[in-house]
């Protein structure tokens, strides 16, 4: 495996010399990750002119031997409460005798950057901008198999609480079972916080689980994901509860499947981003639910729940293959709920069978 | 309630004109929460000097009405996605007339800074500093009385878990079970990922449950929080499983509880942080533990787990009546195991008793 980060660092190494920049800093958690596997909480990457270390903070916060780190890679352990890794990197860059270093401006605060600054003056300082989460755009097969067990993962846990009664459970208590079955079964964590949305909160994004009891004739929005090995996936499902379904209902139901199925079908490569988004968005507005949309209707996922691309109108930027994206429109009445239905799906060309479906759960009206 | 946020924003606003700042940009999270009560996710707070504005980034990621805000403060809520509150908070303050704005140089991002200082270009910016959290040290009332509910959550959930089979449970589980119990009691959800931590792993703060699995012998800490209303709390308690603990277990038990005990008695105004830290560290370092001590044996608590002031032979201060701290001596030995004990407690005069315990739950060496 250290040979997979060791490349991903050369090819970052080229970007940021490209630009003139001598050493690189790279602080946010993601990255650090993303470049040299599982680190410490709070480590700092140098790539420096002489050598790459991961600098870390004191070890009493993560405990000795928690990250394990690729042993091309130097560790340098911070002694003090007070020392920011960042700073200590800075340092060595300086040592080592680098002049220029770029950092993470999106990421660093102004206090830390200035900090940096002040201990190694004579570096000039550049900006890196976003060249680590380009990089992380498009998925290697060894990220991509953690995300297939992260979809089966989330999978599984919803269909176990389908097959549970559902009525007059707080969704805070499905919220917390569903986050349990995860864990249950090998995810190292949920992937967000877990949706359970009922009744007149169904169908908004983002809904944080109340103490509303799901009754007879709901919506319920359920939408989780898992963690597995750093790599993410989310699933999205709303079901009817009750015997069967409300015309109204139904009818919601088929539009917003309809939006869902429109915008996995464009997943290909070359497809720009925005137009993922404009074939979903636009049998959304055809049916008469144009107004009060969200501004995007699907993101990239890996490390991160929520990374690049992001699926919106004003998005810049083509699909490639192997880039794992949600699909997941939504739409919402006020007081009455609504329904969205989440898709994690990786592109693939066509010959290939076209995109790839990461978590398979059932998309058929449930009424549960 | 609204009085008591606008009385915080008043003390704010002397400070930051006293330092010659005309309007302030209060973008950290609890900060944020501290001076305006409930707000959305990524709301930014302006005091101007016309107005104070809270400006929330677009409706849809967080659900119309999920915030409530005192009735005194403006809401403006940006469309697009794209919007950086900060920066249209900068606009605000310009537009009313500003010619300076204090932002928070510690939790801005360079790159956000820069777009602050680009959309408003004749408004010089200066640095707010840690005023907001300065000000958060000393609790009133209404804000314990919620650190206590989310000490009795906590005490509760722990003591239930006691009462059940632990052998054979892997700690992952039964940091999942604890995170059940305190949602089912009425938390707001856990106040910080919840340590379970078996055998060789107790001892060690933060932690990360494994599936290590409890056994005969084992030394095992337990270390949870409880979120009550944004408020938290910690406890943390070791025990040890089996019929009767081992003579190399209680003598290291004896000691981390007679440090922990130093440092809780030691809680009264005026004393310096640092003179609390050193009566704990010295008991551990005088039975020969001093090697490998974390660096600080507690901290302020609050809207954040973690937050000034810390106890560490490095801080800078002195305890006032009403701060909330934990006292959380601990000693690990590696391959063996170890002994932690956390409480919360908040400094009172003597006159009022002394130090309040939040967190009661028994620091007998029990042997389950």
């Amino acid at each position: 495996m250290s040979q997979v980060y060791a490349a991903r660092r050369a090819r970052l190494h080229d970007q940021y010399s490209a630009a003139g920049s001598e050493a690189a800093l790279v602080s946010r958690p993601a990255n650090v990750r993303y470049l040299c596997g599982d680190a410490p909480p709070g480590a700092t990457l140098l790539l420096g002119p002489v050598q790459d270390v991961l600098v870390a903070p004191e070890a009493s916060s993560w405990g000795p031997g928690a990250g394990p780190h690729p042993e091309d890679l130097r560790l340098l352990v911070l002694s003090g409460p007070d020392g920011d890794p960042a700073v200590a990197a800075a340092d060595l860059a300086a040592a080592d005798g680098a002049e220029s270093l770029a950092v993470e401006e999106h990421h660093l605060t102004v206090a830390r950057h200035r900090a940096v600054g002040s201990a190694a003056p004579r570096l000039r300082l550049a900006d890196l901008g976003r060249a680590v989460e380009q990089l992380r755009i498009v998925k290697d097969d060894e990220e991509i198999s953690c995300m297939r067990i992260a979809g089966e993962l989330a999978d599984q846990a919803l269909g176990e609480l389908l097959e549970s009664i559902l009525v007059g459970r707080t969704e805070r208590h499905l919220a917390l079972e569903l986050e349990r079955r995860l864990v249950d079964h090998g995810a190292d964590g949920p992937a967000f916080p877990t949706v359970v949305a009922a009744g007149p909160h169904a169908g908004r994004a983002g809904h944080l689980p109340t103490d509303r009891r799901v009754e007879e004739g709901d919506f319920l929005t359920i939408c989780l994901g898992a963690d597995y090995r750093g790599y993410r996936c989310q699933v999205g499902r709303t079901f009817v509860i009750g015997p069967s379904p409300a015309d109204w209902q139904v009818e919601l139901y088929d539009v917003v499947f309809a939006a869902q199925r429109a915008g996995r079908e464009a997943l290909l490569p070359g497809v720009a981003y925005r137009d993922v988004d404009r074939v979903t968005r636009q049998v959304l507005d055809a049916a008469g639910y144009g107004e009060g949309l969200e501004t995007r209707t699907g993101h990239g996922v890996g490390l991160e729940i929520d990374e690049d691309p992001r699926l919106s109108p004003s998005a810049m930027g083509k699909l490639d293959a192997c880039v794992p994206v949600t699909v997941e429109p939504g739409v919402h009445l006020p007081g009455r709920g609504g329904v969205r239905i989440d898709d994690t799906l990786v592109v693939r060309p066509e010959a290939d069978g076209g995109p790839e479906l990461l978590t398979i759960t059932t998309k058929e009206l449930l009424a549960l």
